[in-house]
């Protein structure tokens, strides 16, 4: 039985793997989507989920356009510079896409959840602000879902905003502090993994040798990879951030370390603000058994996941819209 | 010519192996002792301190008693339960020692560095009040030191009081943030490699067989290792922790991994409180230089040190005195 999903994403250009991947793969059942500002703002993010799942001959899969803004109301900045102005490298298609499902992400998380209560695992890789307003909404959600897997957080590598805060924490730290102390089966895919989870110009050779999906996708990456090339690496490497936790979620990546232990968020004005603090003390002895924690803290996981993405990808063949570039 | 050294220190188990590391050295030219709060008070710690020079018959260095409690005079908690009740894992002589230096651990540093300016390494390895309590006397201090080196904090380990900050920032985060923020060369020598660097029971067996200095070492080391083998890594083993700083600082074991990079302390009432924020987001790309960084994060080290400090100790044969444990 695949496994039912609800996929919250901030639609540039990791999410749309993420999508890709999460519609296209036989073991995930991706019930809806939900956008959220952060990479980019949340209509743009509605905008690019509905155009990856249409890619897919999916356009079905509702996409609710959730949160603005994070819950504290401060203004924040959108991540442009990393994922282009258009949320796809600035080599999206920029056509018309079907509409938004009605309500909000946060309302539509609640609703299916209560519809399949128990068999959701939903799968947040933006800012968590839709995952803490629809705690607001219904307090039982903690108990109604099969379990809550982000792309978030750095426990023992560094952070990519501050030193130590990963940027979806950072961006809504009193979200993230919720969604941390909620006592759900949180599974936490933080930079520890995503930031040797990489896909490299010999992957993209491969997508570009495949069908129109895989070309898309080949197509996006580049603004991504270039930033990755100067900000982190000093060559063209992509962290597949978003998608590492969609496979993690799914059980089609299997981690090879991620210790159950307490983990809570900074949500200080401090230095520290941001960072997700995970209890690593135990690691000489092996991670001994900490009473109340549930949250499954990935620290290694395959490092090669890119093949088995691009394969995806390739054997997906061509889209089903025109995804050209326009003239 | 062998590097002049001032020792701050809060003289528990750890401490004494670094003061008679230190003292015995033939690459150390250790000018002072200070002792302060942390491990035990600042009494105790200036009655092991002279013990331990005595021990090497070097009864003529002056140790000076430093702060009693933190910067901010919050209470504070005393180790006694890692180092025993007496600093010396309940097995010391309880013997008296030799008179303390006149004047306080932080003047005497003051006095020393003036004395020999450009010269002296200051190598703390208990909380830094000391420290900052010299740099308040002194505000020329930081050009008058040839660096400072310290035990404490975490870059990429976890900590040891909370998730994520070491016990001897976390004991005067206030002390600890001006140390880090002057402008001297700072080498911290913090949890990542200090709980690597471990004696075990084969250690303990050398020592035994040596003279009476390091079978005295031996002996107070059961408590401490029974610490850690409770606490840390559910068997015998004893974290080298201040005596690696001491090595470092000399030159005697040298970091295989030691990026300088800009690093500060959470020294807010926040979760993160106590933590060494170091700023490692260049790993990646191999740590490219970082403008005004003067902090040296040693992250990797020989883990075989232990080897060096049992053979000094069992080179240097018979204490000066009698250090027999008290019928």
């Amino acid at each position: 039985m695949p496994i039912k999903m609800i996929l919250d994403c901030d639609t540039g250009v990791d999410d749309t793997m993420a999508i890709l991947y999460a519609t296209l793969h036989p073991e995930i059942d991706l019930l809806a989507v939900g956008s959220v500002w952060g990479n980019v703002d949340a209509p743009l993010a509605t905008r690019n989920s509905i155009h990856a799942v249409e890619m897919c001959g999916r356009g079905d899969i509702p996409v609710a356009t959730g949160a603005a803004g994070p819950v504290n109301q401060r203004a924040q900045d959108i991540a442009y510079h990393v994922h282009g102005r258009d949320g796809q490298g600035n080599r999206g298609t920029g056509r018309p896409v079907g509409p938004a499902a009605p309500g909000t992400a946060a309302e539509q998380i609640v609703r299916l959840c209560r519809e399949h209560p128990g068999e959701v695992e939903v799968v947040a890789v933006g800012p968590l602000t839709n995952l803490a307003i629809a705690l607001g909404l219904d307090a039982e959600l903690p108990t109604l879902v099969r379990g809550v897997t982000i792309m978030g957080g750095a426990a023992l590598a560094p952070g990519n905003v501050s030193e130590v805060a990963e940027a979806n924490i950072w961006h809504d730290a009193e979200a993230a502090a919720a969604v941390f102390n909620a006592p759900w089966p949180l599974t936490m895919v933080g930079l520890d993994v995503t930031m040797r989870t990489l896909m490299g110009p010999e992957h993209v050779a491969r997508l570009e040798a495949g069908g129109t999906i895989a070309q898309y996708q080949a197509r996006i990456m580049g603004f991504y990879m270039d930033f990755f090339a100067r900000e982190s690496f000093g060559r063209p490497l992509s962290c597949m951030h978003d998608v590492v936790a969609v496979a993690i979620a799914a059980g089609t990546l299997v981690p090879t370390l991620a210790p159950v232990v307490n983990a809570r968020v900074d949500s200080t004005d401090g230095p520290g603000r941001g960072q997700t603090l995970c209890d690593l003390r135990g690691m000489y002895m092996g991670y001994p058994a900490q009473e109340g924690a549930h949250c499954r803290v990935v620290l290694e996981s395959p490092a090669d996941f890119g093949d088995d993405f691009v394969d995806l990808l390739v054997n997906a063949g061509d889209a089903a819209i025109d995804v050209s570039e326009p003239a």
